[in-house]
């Protein structure tokens, strides 16, 4: 078993609205960002899995996803494994 | 001016506790996942700045990151602008 470390990035799905962007997007314009077109928030979790292999981590990592980490119906997400 | 893409991470800092990431962790376990080490919870923002260079947006960015988006207290960010 070795230790990996698995970037997660989970974003709402580019056809769904997305509120918590668009509040930053007020915030910033309201804070004199005027050219800012457009804001999407998502999450970034950083997770140390220990596996056999590297391809097994990343299974893990999307079994994660799957389960709790994202929603399926309003979220992608993305897994990129190190080292 | 051109549209540019910055990519945003701004995570909890490595010295201080992330309760939200322990609590992921936590839940993560619960559901079977007994391998996971440790989880660090952030959040990532991707934004699109009107801005004369490149390296401007990436200016923009950061401030915007100073006077919103990352507390400077408990948080690092990471800016990351294409094309």
């Amino acid at each position: 078993m070795s230790a990996y470390t698995v970037e997660i990035r989970v974003m709402p799905r580019a056809s769904l609205l997305d509120p918590q962007g668009q509040a930053v997007q007020h915030a910033l314009q309201a804070l004199g960002f005027r050219d800012v077109a457009s804001v999407r928030a998502g999450k970034h979790l950083v997770v140390e899995v220990d596996a056999p292999t590297r391809d097994e981590a990343a299974a893990r990592a999307r079994t994660m996803c799957d389960r709790l980490l994202a929603n399926p119906v309003t979220e992608d997400y993305e897994c990129i494994v190190s080292p």
